[in-house]
């Protein structure tokens, strides 16, 4: 049931050219029952197109990393994608700095960055700067951008994110990534002095010591924001794109910065953000002419109303979802995917670990004949339950795009 | 739908404190159809407290270790918490040796010893000696340990494990387990003389040579019992416990010795055997105060009457343990697991490859509305069929203890 890394690249051994895929992501659209409905969202939700394609759709339900494992958005994304997310990770600075719609090059090392408070003895009484306003961060950010000096060969960024959190971004040559956290993630402590975990990146180091002791300066009156905590440095390194892996060229259509910055990674071009859900399926019927041959929409809301605890809300984003679809399908893809990058159940607020359900609609599909798009539903459908990394083979053979395997 | 052993590795990575897990393992409770009633022995049970909590679980079917692969208990019983047991081997002597409860220290190499038979030419009539009895088999243990003199720098141990079976245990500096089987498992041959693999398990060969050499002289008279035959050395070396793996003190409540003995392995603390399935369940809730994180309570009855054939019997137990689950929902586990480490056919009278249902009752649980506890319900069940060492995952997701993986 996990992603096995050597079955995407048996993928890559057997690709050819073939039809066009659309991937629709309901993010966190995967749920628990309502205790007042006793339906899921996706349950309850009138989708009458949905119910039209699911008819025509093999189905089924996906975990898309792993048995208890809560997919981050990246992770669940990259799953989706045919990229085993136990194989590639993303630390947490390349997901703020992608996540702002950062320009990334290669080699950068990046970190999340929290505005802080401690005390007169330099203890940590607030990880969060009691989460300052984002106008707040910006304006504290111009100051560090004009206040510290680095004397290294190359240039930094601090780039608000939101609220109290930030990214710091080193580029120059031979920046190190091995890196201590200084976010000790406790109060009643002083955050760790940036420590090198190789000679290699004692340079680096330095330079980061640099910045936090600079910070603290110009940070000494602006409390509750007095400080700030470092964590998760990485360098970027560039990963292998859709169009190396699978012949693929990817158009995202995404109103959400993360989303945007995980496909630019995969080499996806990407459309400028739209600004409501109709503005999302207007800009992809807009470019679909330009002949892509992955084109992935991104829909946020349910994600965001299963975070909220807004159940209602969740069930009116999928209607509304519905009510667009029938564009999608006048666009003619060979192959449309239906699904969800992890569960946010409304009942939990969070992401949870809970399968997901999936429709392949295409000409190929074993059709399920099962007539609503939901959890319950789907365990029902021919595709079974299986790895969110199974996802990407499938839609690829569904569009013809795989040779047979040996002779 | 393959187990990658790295999986765990990944929960290892997220555990956090969170709350408590009560497993209940009905050894050997998966089964096949009774000819004449046409149900298996869960279908046939009448188990309402089961039926009840079912409504409100998520199920599915676990294949414990791999297709077609019947677990002995050892293998069953590490899937289900979490250890690859393709990855963990456990050898025979091993396994003897916790099946009586012995004391295994790191660096000890234990043997599997079978009482056989030989004739005058020193060829293996009877591989177990006419299954001589246990008493029998003391006594000539006892007679061993008193005559027969190692000249090592260490101790050595004989004990009794039942019928014809014993187990030899070697401790001292240097010990070594390359050491070839003399059981032939064939008879018409002599037992094989002790040989090392390697040249560090030159010194141990000779000990195991002088240990059989004098052996077979003191067992000269004690035909049916004229020989012994070793096979399984295996050097101790302790598995990393549930604690340093998954954050979780375990408590183990279980009748039969090799249970207790595999818990102790993995650093559970191991309660006194309790004398009956009643006392089991009333030993468990006595502790349960103790705030252990993991409680694990075996019931045996399952698997014995299985290996009798006596399907009738397997109803009784299940429906005896069914009478007491409400004991186990009073102490209000944030999950409780209901499962099985393999099937027991009645029909086949042995373990079996067959995979076995399994239940999770947790807050969280995405609740499968399925009625009744068996192989054919669980098959309906939103859990799907997966490896048995995705269990553990799934356990600690539902107990809250899995952080998010990635951003």
């Amino acid at each position: 049931m996990t992603g096995c890394s050597d079955l995407s690249s048996v993928w890559e051994e057997l690709v050819r050219d073939g039809g066009r895929i659309v991937y629709l992501v309901l993010d966190g659209a995967g749920g628990l029952r309502d205790r007042t409905t006793g339906k899921t969202a996706l349950e309850m939700a009138r989708t009458p197109n949905l119910d039209r394609i699911m008819r025509q759709s093999a189905c089924g339900l996906l975990e898309l990393v792993g048995p208890g494992i809560t997919p981050g958005s990246g992770p669940g994304h990259l799953a989706l994608f045919g990229y085993d997310p136990l194989h590639y990770r993303l630390g947490r600075g390349v997901l703020s700095a992608l996540g702002i719609d950062f320009d990334l090059r290669e080699g950068d090392v990046a970190a999340r960055v929290n505005f802080a408070t401690v005390d007169d003895a330099g203890r940590i009484t607030d990880r969060r700067a009691g989460r300052l306003s984002s106008e707040t961060n910006r304006r504290l950010c111009d100051q560090l951008r004009k206040a510290v000096q680095l004397d290294f060969d190359g240039t930094w960024f601090l780039e608000t994110v939101a609220e109290h959190r930030a990214v710091l971004v080193l580029r120059g040559k031979g920046v190190a990534d091995e890196i201590r956290d200084t976010d000790p993630q406790a109060t009643g402590v002083p955050p760790r002095a940036p420590q090198a975990r190789t000679d290699a990146a004692q340079p680096t180091a330095e330079l980061v010591r640099a910045f936090v002791n600079q910070a603290h300066d110009v940070l000494a009156d602006e409390a509750p924001a007095n400080a700030v905590l470092l964590r998760g440095f990485q360098r970027h390194a560039p990963l292998p794109s859709l169009q190396e892996r699978f012949g693929l060229r990817g158009l995202c259509v995404a109103q959400y910065p993360m989303y945007r910055g995980l496909s630019r990674l995969l080499g996806f071009e990407v459309a400028d953000a739209p600004h409501s859900l109709d503005a999302s399926f207007d800009l992809l019927a807009r470019r679909y002419g330009e002949g892509h041959d992955f084109c992935f929409l991104h829909v946020k809301g349910t994600d965001r109303c299963g975070e909220d605890g807004d159940f209602q809300g969740k069930v009116a984003v999928i209607e509304d979802t519905d009510r667009r679809l029938s564009d999608l399908l006048d666009l003619q893809p060979d192959v449309l995917v239906v699904t969800a990058d992890h569960s946010t159940p409304a009942a939990m607020a969070a992401h949870s670990w809970h399968p997901v359900p999936v429709l392949i609609h295409a000409a190929s599909a074993r059709a399920d004949g099962i007539s609503h798009f939901d959890e319950y539903a789907c365990r029902g459908g021919g595709l079974g339950l299986r790895p969110g990394l199974h996802l990407m083979g499938l839609a690829l053979a569904h569009a013809g795009r795989l040779n047979k395997f040996g002779a």
